[in-house]
């Protein structure tokens, strides 16, 4: 056993975002649509989830399962610390050139470890490279990169539910004694009030943040290795789980699940619930945006290329669609969620772009949506003119009073 | 407002369920195939989501409301106590009738409480009968009657699902060390035991199992009245919510959710991780059971119509099957999450038969899995022979030290 | 090689439908919900789909294969008839009984092919009994039956379409002129005429009709055998394939289509054209029918229970909440259509109840517009208002050329 | 109305294509993953439907207008000839200009039709500028455009699924009567042949081709203008219309379609029936290939990033991944296709990204299936060995008459 002296967690070349934001968007590793994307605002998310976020996750779980490995004295500290500066350099590298390669083996991890055992053994030695994806499988380290991914793009997601249901929570302050009426099966039935319209967009888009909090926080990585039993690691198979996820920030599992795809499903679940939540409150602003209601209205409304005067809730509209999206991705992850035996021959493979493309338009759906709320003008006249002029006070009391709770409860 | 003396929570007539499966299914008000539902288990749940299922859960909201009301102190008891027998005595119809009735309102609620309305003013006069339906919506009633259905629903597919948790950790503990070899992409990859295949199916049922719960204990009761606001029974809407969710043993929710779907989302979830669990272990014992394989048997496989020799796992491909309706049925559930503005004009509608179904199925498919596990036969011979007859020590204690963490686990 | 003189196609006791809607729906042999389906409108096509008429379908296909050997020379004429006698008593049987019979070899088809030999032994031998099911696997029979069934449901689903289709038409005749506002993005654009609208209805339930035909007229028998060879009838399969469609009125198969489900796929793509066709329909009506537009209106719009002013479009709404049920049933019906090697292990099974749902609510929702559509109001002042009064001549001349094309292209 | 001497279809500058395949894939308009989609097969198709595609099909249709107003008469032929310069010119350019230019109006047709205009003015004056985008609306342009993208992706996918069929038909001709066992159920049943077998994949992969070639040459143009009544062009519309169809080889349609979104339904049909096609293949290849069986295999099998013995069928395997990705994404069409009256306000916009998808996805997987077919090695002695050495001659003579019927009706 290797002495593990001098690793502390988190310490020393650990793991770390490769590429953010902050660093553009390299065209050689797009994921995006440039022509399409900024309308659904997957802008808003790409970052985290293109190849280069990928291709910087991929090697970002071989650094930490490395340093893992040497947290369990099954590896020496130093070929870890080699091992995660191959891999910082190739997370750098071009990822159409790992995906060409990918092709042979169905998976861009094959030859990922394959470069990087080599660019260790030319710094360092071959008992160096032998610290490289120890033990691993291309699923724990693909599992665990996907994982690490999804937990980066819901943060940036969930920062724009926030945004959205900050804003409704404005509104509803802002608007808790305004009348409108409320149109059940879009008749009107009864007066409520426009605060606590948008208390409800509120309730949603808070509700579907902590949910989409508590997935991201129980994301697990993913260690079983050839056949899930974690023998390469044995007796310390547990342990070095728990050192892979402290290493990046990821929960511990309570065992393997390379083909118990709860993470998968979760995320499915967290994700189009935040689509749903951003559907509905889009859906009333396009309706309350109709030329005959004008009870709100964009403050960058769209035009036409054929009609200048009007006025298209255009960031509702595409927020609409980017969320419409869901259901089929989401349908697509569950029925891929009974892989074969020991590693699915298809099912696996197969959440890798619908995974992808739900986190894109989900929060391309958040993104939108705070575009439209950011500005909402709120026409208190025209909803005045559809209650033909007067609410009954006690509609309009009972109606400030699911606001103030409401709010009183977001509060708390 | 009304003396509310001596009525207590759960005291007296409050709602109980009408039918139960002990009753016998009355042909009438049926939603099965006497044909088909077998087959897919859906005879193991049929109980819980049937007409008079629903019917009665609709009488009990009522029932419950009237209460609630009368502990708030917006209606006499004498009247609530007249409504709960009344709807006592309606929820013993035939469902035809209302189903009959509820064709120009589009849902049952509205002859539903016409009938009782005439009922109680019958039976105790106009005064008695203003306490039917008080200040509520149709959307109350249903949302309301729907979660007492899906909870009790999910209790029979709970306990289903514990039942194929139970055996799955059975047959973990006594296949510990069982070797057989791990196929990945369906080619043999290292070995494992047979206990580290079952305690991966344990561990995901259990996982299911733990999540249908915590979805069925959320599930709130709906209260909002016409507009949503609570205003009939302004100021004491929370206390009735409150007092309608103590009546029905129901949650109480955090504010209305007319239009913020949430319950179902979350139970359209719950249902679906709980379909994936059972259709990955039923898909492992189909290929398992291959003649070539031949490592797993059922104990009465099916026959053929005309190939007498055939072993059919027949239990776990129909729950294959009834697992196969789960991602449909839920990306319909999640794609008409977004009722338009006060209550939906279609989307909300859509959400009955679409639920219903996933409950059915999801619950079949569970039963059919049960069968197949309680009398799976393990033939470790045909596991060796894969093997050719031997296994490699370390990699049999490396699997059985995944079963015994996930049996410690799943004892604590 | 037996007699098959005196044996002409359709002649005799030939298959004929057991059941129709003339016979009423026996309690026994439901498939529907009483209480939730009438709203649905899956009353008019329950008939075709129910547990009798799968009974019935299945007990024809065995009537119609025994004569299609005994055309084809493989079993005597007496001994057809004598199977067609049996069939035709079992098919008035309970659904019920072979239901729990089902269970064990996974399809009814199983122990009704064991119960007709039972009872021609009984009447007329063994030799006869021999000419049940013969060479036949459980497949064959049940996709024929599917077929038939099918079949039958898409011609009372065609009616429907077909009157909507119709009544579409004479609104666009009687509207070809009446100026009306267009809205794009739901924002007022140009003026057309409500003729234009209903044209363009008219004109995709014209084509949604068409290709529902289309499929219904190419739906096929399915003739296989035990492995898919035919060899049971060999050199005979084509011919009896061919003589198994003429007694059915299906098509003959190019082959064998056991695992290659294109007639369901077809049968999802059309039935999930037509709910979109009634879907878009029913989506205008809803939307011009709200309080501010009120330029349609349904002659019988629904109540609310608690608010009688409302004037809900409930045929609209619910046509709506009927065809959403169709695309998760369509990508049920597609994820399943990849069945393993000569047949599959679930998703087979999987066809049954997505395919039996899915013409449920395809016609249901076909039925529910139709109601809609029979008695809509058309409000040419409120239209006029939307336009403040007055329309371009040239947009309303431009309106009326596209009605005239579609009513020109319609009668041709 | 102006001359159009001199002007024939497809004469001088009329639209081609601006980019294909042979000009290599420019890195700031892909909408490709570099990562993975290679893997997916995606890369067979991404030239035909990537930004650049695209942003070519949106310029060929403005020219396309402009020619076809000019042969109406309403343009000058000059100045559709500058349209077409500067179109082409436009076309040419960075798709992620226009990209963000698009997010204000919705669409990026708005900004193209804009610097259009722009670029001609300058280029030819005002008068000339007058000849841009005349009388059209966004939804014609990008509806157009979104035909010709999916023609031409739909021509490259028929191609790979030809070359699929014709493999699968020599393995069909090579195995007529190498006999196998059937497996019904994933059991034994009775004995096959090989080629029977390969007749059924290649019975399906021909109808998906015929279907998708079908659905292909049905494509049409669209033509309506700002409210579906083609005013601006009266009386002129459907000339216009026809020869917008003449000069870009795509179908005339029977009247607008702006709401009536049946070519994309044909498409989500099409599509999906020809990756069913592809997935029953793969299925079928993956289950042959398991260690036990090994009937067939790879020529370029996948190793593993851990077990070099490993001999995955990875083209089948991901040919499967690629082809679940379209049940889902057909289901977002057809939840789409139900649009708000003239416009839709987000589903039209939600057909996008989805269509873009089912074309990738679907072309992938005929990609990898095509890579699988190409080297398959069959084992003609592991089927012996599964049929235990020997079949009854009458089973593999009934097979190979089947191999022979659908050789034969292949031929005709």
């Amino acid at each position: 056993m290797h002495s593990r002296a001098g690793l502390r967690p988190g310490e020393g070349k650990g793991p770390r975002r490769l590429y953010g934001p902050e660093d553009g968007v390299c065209e050689a590793g797009r994921v995006t649509s440039a022509l399409f994307d900024p309308l659904f605002g997957a802008t808003a998310v790409d970052a985290a989830i293109d190849d280069r976020a990928w291709l910087s996750a991929l090697c970002e779980v071989e650094t930490a399962l490395a340093r893992a490995c040497a947290r369990a004295g099954l590896v020496p500290l130093a070929a870890a610390l080699e091992v995660g500066a191959a891999a910082d350099q190739l997370g750098r590298g071009d990822p159409a050139d790992l995906g060409r390669e990918a092709v042979a083996g169905g998976n861009p991890v094959i030859p990922l470890a394959r470069r990087l055992r080599a660019a260790v053994r030319t710094a360092a030695g071959d008992d160096a490279a032998a610290a490289v994806h120890l033990g691993a499988t291309s699923q724990d380290v693909l599992d665990t990169a996907a994982m690490l991914l999804a937990s980066r793009a819901c943060g940036t997601i969930g920062a724009q539910l926030r945004d959205c249901a900050d804003r409704a929570a404005e509104l509803a302050a802002d608007h808790r004694d305004s009348p409108m009426i409320a149109r059940t099966l879009l008749q009107h039935a009864l007066p409520t009030t426009f605060g606590a319209l948008a208390a409800g967009w509120g309730r949603a888009l808070d509700r579907a943040t902590l949910y989409l909090d508590s997935v991201r926080a129980s994301l697990p990585v993913q260690l079983g290795g050839a056949a899930g039993t974690r023998a390469a690691w044995h007796p310390h198979g547990s342990a070095v789980a728990a050192a892979l996820a402290d290493e990046l920030g990821l929960a511990a599992p309570d065992g393997v699940w390379h083909t118990d795809r709860w993470p998968v499903l979760d995320l499915a679940a967290g994700l189009g619930s935040a689509a749903a939540a951003v559907a509905k409150c889009a859906t009333d602003i396009v309706l309350l945006s109709q030329s005959e209601l004008g009870e709100v209205r964009e403050d960058q409304p769209g035009d036409s290329s054929v009609l200048p005067h009007k006025r298209n809730p255009i960031a509702a509209i595409t927020a609409r669609a980017a969320a419409a999206q869901a259901p089929g991705l989401a349908a697509t992850l569950q029925a891929a969620a009974a892989p074969e035996l020991q590693r699915g021959a298809g099912p696996w493979h197969a959440e890798w772009p619908a995974l992808t493309a739900l986190l894109k338009y989900t929060g391309g759906a958040a993104s939108r949506l705070r575009t439209s709320l950011s500005g909402l003008h709120v026409d208190q006249e025209a909803m005045r003119r559809a209650l033909s002029g007067s609410a009954d006070p006690a509609d309009v009391t009972a109606a400030a009073q699911q606001v103030d709770e409401y709010l009183h409860r977001r509060r708390t």
